[in-house]
C-alpha cells in the first residue's frame, strides 16, 4: 500500500526540524567540536539521588504510579510544585505535560484555527515553531533587541494584522535567556509588554526553561508572576520545564494560567498522550519534597558558571572587532552577529570542514523571516578546552 | 481575559471522556462495587522486579536516560521488542509512543483531513473515539458479531461512502480480547476482512493492548502478523501497549507499520512530545533483555483467570434467560446484551442505588449510532467476592 497519496494535508507539508539534520550532517566528522545541539550536559544529572528515589516511588508507591492517571497531572506533584514556587494557584490552573513542547502543542490545539495568527519573537526557538506549524497557523516574528521583543514594532503589526481582519491567537516568547537570542527582558519591558497586551487581549505564553539557571546578577519576575502580583489579568500562561534541571529524557513540565484555558488543556492531554509518565512525576514530587531541588539547582549554576565565563573570554580575545554577542548572566546560549555581508548558512559548511559547529541563526525564523547574519553557540555541552580552540577556529575563518 | 471565546473550532465542541463522568458520579457511594473501569489490578504490578530495574537503570545509564532521547524511540528498545515479538522488522517500521492513544492519535492525524471517513467496530474503545473526535472526523461504526466485525455489512458500508463521494481513511479494530465486545476475530474473519480491505485500500489500524492476557485457549495471529507472513501489503499498522502487562502509568506503547507511515507518525511525536519517557522506555527495554516479560505475563494470566471463571460462573447461575454475554478466554472485558426493552443507560442509575455500577453500553458507539441494551463488565479490579455479590446485585435487578 502506498500512503504516500493519502496522507493528510498538514502531514504532506510539514517539515522536520533543521536542527536535527544540521546536527546529523556534522555527525560523523572526527574531532568535530560543536556549540550546536542544546542538550544539558549529562554531568549535571542527579543520577544517583534519582536512581535511590525511582527505586522508592515504584517499590512503596507502584500501586499508584504504575496504573493511569489523572490527565491534569498528578495531584501530589501539584502540590510540591505550588510549595516550591510559593504561588497562591488553586490546582485548576496547573497542568502537567509531557516536557514544554507538548504544553505548547496543547496550547496552540486549544486557541488556534488553521490560518489564526501566532507572534513569536525574532529570533524564536525552533522547535516551538516547528510544533505551531502543525496547528496550520501564521507564524510571524517580531524582532528583540537586547531588553526584548521591539515594542514599536510588536504594536504596529498587531495594528497592521488587525487592520487586515486577521485573528491575533497569542504571543509566544522566551523573556529569560532566551533561545536562541541569550538575552532576558528588562523589567520595563516586561511591564510594557504586559500593559499593551492585556489593553489588547493578546494572551501569551511565556516559554520557561531556563529562568532559573542564573549564574549572576539578580532574577527579575516572569510574565506570569508579574501578572499575577501586579495586573491580575489571566493574560500569561507560564510553561516551565524540568528539561535543563533534572534531564530532558524524564519529559517533565507543567503550564500555569487561567482556569478555563487549562481545562481545555487538560482535554487535549486526554485524547493525546492520557496522562504524562506518572512515575516521573511522582519522582519529581519527591524530589521536591525533600528539599533537593533548590540545591541541585545551585550545583548545576557553579557548573555552568565556569563554561560561559570561557566562552565570553575567548570570544573577547580572539574575535575580530566586527563581531558581536550576548553576554547572559544564565541559561545555555550565546547568540553572534556577523557583519551583514557574512551567510552563517555558508559559515556553517566551512566551519564544519574546520571542525566546528553551530547553528546558523536562519534557522530560528518562521519561513521566509530569516535573518543570515546570525548563529547561536551552545556552552553546556563541550569541555573548557574543547570551548577554547572550537571558538578559536570560529575566529579564524572569520578573520 | 475571557478564553472561551478564543478556544478553536475543534476545542469548542469536543467532548471529554464519557466514562471519566461516569465513574465520577459514583465515586462517593459507599459500599459500591463497580465493574465499570478499564483498570488493570495493581496486584499484578512487578513494582519489586521494576523498582531495582528502574534504579540500575537511572544510576548506570543515567547520562543516556535523562538525556533527550530519539523521537522514534529508544534503539535499545526496539531491539528488544523485535527479538521479543520474533519479527523480521526493519527498526524504521517501528515508532515508541506515549501509550496506545498516542500511536493511535498520530496515526489519525497522519491521516485524517476534517470530514474525511474512520471506520470503526460497533461498540468500539470510547478512548480511541475520542481521541478521533479531536480530528474532526467522520467516525462511522459498524456492527460486529461473535467472530469480528460484520463483513456483509462493512462491504456495503464502504461501498455506499464511497458512491457518496467520500474518503475512508482507514478501519480501526481491536481483533483480541476486544474492548468494550468481549469478542475475538476468527482467523477466518482475520483473513477476510485482511483481503476485502486490500483489494480496496482501506488501511487498518489495529489496537492490541490485551491478545497476550489469554487465559484459555490458542492464540491466534493478529491482523499485522498474517498480512506479514501471508498477504505482505503493508495494510496494517498494529498498536501494542504496555498498560495491561506492565503498568499504564509507564506510558509505553508501540507501533508497527509500513515504513512512509511511521515516518510521519514520528514527525508528529517531534512536535507533540519529543519523545516518550526515556527512562520507562530504557527499563522496558532492560525488563525484556532479562526475559522477565514472558514469565510475568504467564502470573498475570494465572492471577486473572479464576476472576472470569467466577463471573462466567455467577452470570450463569444467577442472570435472567433473556440476558446474553460474551464468553472471553481472557482480556479485562465482558459484553452484556439485555432485552432491547432494556435500557442500560437507565438500568446504570438504579443499579448505581443499589451500589453496583457498570459502563452503559451506549458509551462505546460515534454519537447519534448509540445501541442501548448492552453494558460492560470489568473483572479484573474487584475480588472474587466483589464479582459474586455485585453480580447478583445486578441479576436481581433485572429480574
Amino acid at each position: 500500500m502506498d500512503y504516500t497519496k493519502s496522507f493528510s494535508q498538514v502531514t504532506g507539508v510539514m517539515k522536520s526540524s533543521l536542527i536535527r539534520e544540521l546536527v546529523a550532517s556534522t555527525k560523523n566528522i572526527p574531532g568535530l567540536i560543536s556549540f550546536a545541539g542544546g542538550f544539558p550536559s549529562p554531568k549535571t544529572f542527579p543520577t544517583q539521588l534519582l536512581g535511590d528515589i525511582f527505586r522508592e516511588v515504584v517499590e512503596n508507591e507502584g500501586a499508584d504510579v504504575l496504573q493511569y492517571g489523572a490527565s491534569e497531572g498528578d495531584t501530589l506533584l501539584k502540590k510540591q510544585l505550588q510549595n516550591w514556587e510559593g504561588y497562591e494557584l488553586s490546582p485548576d490552573e496547573m497542568v502537567i505535560t509531557v516536557g514544554a513542547t507538548n504544553a505548547l502543542y496543547y496550547y496552540g490545539r486549544t486557541l488556534v484555527n488553521p490560518g489564526d495568527v501566532i507572534l513569536c519573537e525574532a529570533p524564536s526557538f525552533l522547535g516551538s515553531l516547528v510544533a505551531f506549524d502543525a496547528l496550520q497557523a501564521d507564524v510571524q516574528s517580531v524582532p528583540i533587541d537586547c531588553g526584548g521583543i521591539v515594542l514599536s514594532e510588536f504594536e504596529s503589526r498587531v495594528k497592521q494584522l488587525r487592520a487586515q481582519g486577521k485573528k491575533i491567537k497569542f504571543l509566544y516568547v522566551i523573556p529569560d535567556f532566551h533561545n536562541p537570542g541569550g538575552i532576558s527582558y528588562s523589567l520595563e519591558r516586561r511591564r510594557d509588554l504586559l500593559t499593551f497586551c492585556i489593553a489588547n487581549e493578546i494572551p501569551i505564553v511565556e516559554d520557561n526553561p531556563y529562568s532559573r539557571l542564573r549564574f549572576s546578577g539578580e532574577p527579575l519576575p516572569t510574565l506570569y508572576r508579574l501578572d499575577s502580583t501586579e495586573f491580575h489579568s489571566g493574560t500569561v500562561t507560564e510553561v516551565v520545564s524540568f528539561s535543563k534541571i533534572l534531564g530532558p529524557g524524564m519529559r517533565i513540565a507543567y503550564a500555569k494560567g487561567n482556569a478555563d484555558l487549562i481545562n481545555k488543556m487538560v482535554s487535549w492531554q486526554q485524547k493525546v498522550n492520557i496522562t504524562p509518565d506518572c512515575v516521573a512525576q511522582r519522582v519529581v514530587a519527591r524530589f521536591l519534597e525533600r528539599g533537593l531541588m533548590d540545591p541541585h539547582i545551585a550545583s548545576i549554576c557553579d557548573f555552568y558558571r565556569p563554561y560561559l565565563r570561557k566562552m565570553l573570554d575567548v570570544l573577547e580575545s580572539r574575535m575580530p572587532q566586527n563581531v558581536v554577542w550576548t553576554k547572559p548572566e544564565g541559561g545555555i546560549f550565546l547568540w553572534l552577529t556577523l557583519p551583514e555581508s557574512i551567510n552563517a548558512d555558508e559559515l556553517f559548511v566551512q566551519a564544519s570542514q574546520n571542525k566546528v559547529s553551530f547553528i546558523p541563526g536562519s534557522k530560528f525564523y518562521p519561513t521566509g523571516q530569516e535573518c543570515f547574519n546570525t548563529l547561536r553557540l551552545n556552552f553546556t555541552f563541550s569541555t573548557l578546552e574543547q570551548i577554547e580552540t572550537g571558538i578559536q577556529r570560529l575566529a579564524e575563518l572569520l578573520k
